[in-house]
């Protein structure tokens, strides 16, 4: 009884914050439910409220009416859904809001949304599973190539680094425009990618490297100096070669701090879109550093005429092709908005006579292509 | 031009999800806004909603009713404010909503909450400043004398740590029920106030232990191969004794794995709430372990008559007492709803000639008391 008497306390405690108006005895609801057909049901307690919809790509990005009981809860099921991580918001009324019975959020830049995981295909590597976890460290490194430095990185050892001797390789993997040193482990859910292909023995135990790639940002947003601002998309010399140029200290870093092995054949690069522009570039501006190179939904001629990063392509390009590379790998959905640049450049790398893999998706410029992506390269590394 | 076409596309890109139906145009919206004298005002697009309230303890958690004007933009101005770490949601028609405007938020147990600090007092040691930052280690260890095993582990080491060759003090830091591995770091904001307290030269360099106290939790919520379960404030066996008894693996997996001194005057424990019962336990069970202990809001007889780790108090008190200890520190809340329980424990201190510090706060059960009583604990260890 007494048991019962604290907990009840601790609650109330808890509670206590909210317990001058009942806002609403919606604590019992259940959303998102996913059923046994991969369906979802999104539920949400909201009897004085004239209209709620649901925001999700679960439902290809439309806004879709939920329908209210006589108990003023709202709700909607979906199709069945095929195996990913998808994310949703409701609309209340028009205002974005977030699903109060799921307290499982990502940030995307400037906004943030609920996310699921269906189970059963993909979505299975994007899960944290029975099997052994790496380590996740965010630490923060000198640059002094740049001016804004220190600066803080994300890296993920596997399991057993800490303990062992051996040597690893390691890959470096970049974000895209508004993104920063957290946007893979978060939204790319690389950790539970990595642990479950090392798992499944189709990935080799590696390091991999997430820095910030906005180059006048230290860290991601919140975690500066600068405070809880609101966070900005479009950085300044984010695509001008300044990235390029400032890369040794992470490579720099890396290799005097952690157990890695030294050279290209142990060395890969990869991003998504703006991070497959830098991907991209620093692979060229040092040619004989990264036998892999990843380019996700790469954001390739955004500033051809303005940025000094183009200057000697096709003369960098060849010289990466003769120092040789093992891998080449280029990913894009058919419906990207950059698909067209990326078939100009396969057209490049083609008159050059440079190999690549191409690996060309349904959908757009999206996460779950990315992770996607991520999942199909990380296997193809340092065999 | 292209530059601007370039960063247009991809913020059509990222926002064609939602593009089908304009949702709101309240992306220019400023919310919170920090003013001069340290009101805040807080600011929703909603032109089609009947009521929005505020609910945060910068309001003292009524929830306040916010003013609409004639541009459907609703808003409230607090009157100044002390310098704090603020919580805060609105209510939409009823409906518990995060702020879309500002992506900052804490989950507590199974509630999330948008944040906000004020600067000019304590508020600044819980904001990242331009100082030497150390190191954030989410982990697994293999705790043999508990079955759920392994389990995650949060580490802060501070600058230097990795790169050096001195050995440092430990402080095993404990959350309360409905907490995990991740609480302290988050709502407890640990690495900003150590990191602040080190550079201003208050606190000794440290390393910092955030181990789940839940037995039967391997990891946070979403960290588990449990997968995106809802929260769950009670979970059994927390307050048992096995927690006192696993304790023992923590210690040794830290001290087999960091450069960390390994003896009673390098190693402190300290918690809230169910984390101070524990520390006050696991403080007695190795009464020749911690020369440090500290107790915030601790919930000291919650469940005297049925759980077996009460046995002996008296005589492991003792016996702790006679080994020596160099700080039993207690701090509580005024209005905090175990203030009795704790009063009675002082007198049982008391009359074993046990001797302590003790700490009165105003408030009652809350992470602004804990995040105070740790920065007032830090700069007492290890001196």
């Amino acid at each position: 009884m007494k048991k019962i008497i604290f907990a009840l306390f601790f609650m109330f405690s808890l509670a206590n914050l909210f317990a001058q108006e009942a806002l609403n005895d919606g604590s019992n609801i259940i959303s998102p439910q996913i059923n046994n057909d991969n369906s979802v049901t999104f539920r949400l307690y909201a009897p004085d409220t004239k209209e709620v919809k649901i925001i999700s790509d679960c439902v290809k990005g439309k806004a879709v009416d939920m329908q209210k009981n006589e108990s003023g809860i709202w709700s909607y099921t979906t199709p069945p859904l095929s195996s990913d991580l998808y994310s949703y918001a409701f609309s209340i009324d028009g205002v974005r809001c977030l699903d109060p019975s799921n307290v499982y959020i990502n940030r995307d830049v400037a906004t943030t949304s609920n996310i699921f995981i269906i189970n059963g295909g993909k979505g299975n590597l994007y899960s944290v599973n029975k099997v052994p976890h790496g380590t996740i460290t965010k630490r923060w490194y000198a640059s002094p190539r740049n001016e804004v430095t220190p600066r803080r990185i994300t890296i993920y050892t596997p399991l057993g680094y800490e303990i062992g001797k051996d040597e690893y390789p390691v890959l470096y993997l970049l974000h895209g425009m508004g993104g920063d040193e957290d946007a893979w482990i978060t939204l790319g859910r690389t950790v539970q990618i990595i642990d479950n292909l090392i798992a499944q023995g189709k990935a080799k135990p590696m390091i991999i490297v997430m820095p910030n790639g906005n180059v006048v940002q230290e860290a991601a947003p919140g975690e500066s100096w600068l405070g809880f601002e609101k966070p900005n998309f479009n950085l300044p010399h984010s695509m001008d070669g300044k990235m390029e140029e400032t890369f040794p200290d992470i490579i720099q870093f890396v290799e005097n701090n952690y157990r890695v092995k030294r050279n290209k054949s142990n060395r890969a690069i990869a991003g998504l879109s703006m991070g497959g522009f830098h991907s991209l570039h620093i692979s060229r501006y040092y040619p004989n550093t990264f036998d892999y190179i990843g380019l996700f939904s790469p954001a390739i001629y955004p500033r051809q005429n303005t940025s000094p990063v183009y200057k000697d392509i096709d003369e960098t390009l060849l010289k990466q092709k003769n120092n040789k590379y093992k891998l080449y790998w280029i990913g894009i959905g058919k419906t990207d908005f950059l698909y067209k640049d990326v078939e100009n450049y396969r057209k490049k790398l083609d008159n050059l006579d440079m190999k690549y893999t191409y690996y060309e998706s349904e959908g757009g410029h999206t996460w779950s292509n990315w992770r996607e992506y991520l999942s199909i390269f990380l296997p193809l590394l340092f065999q």
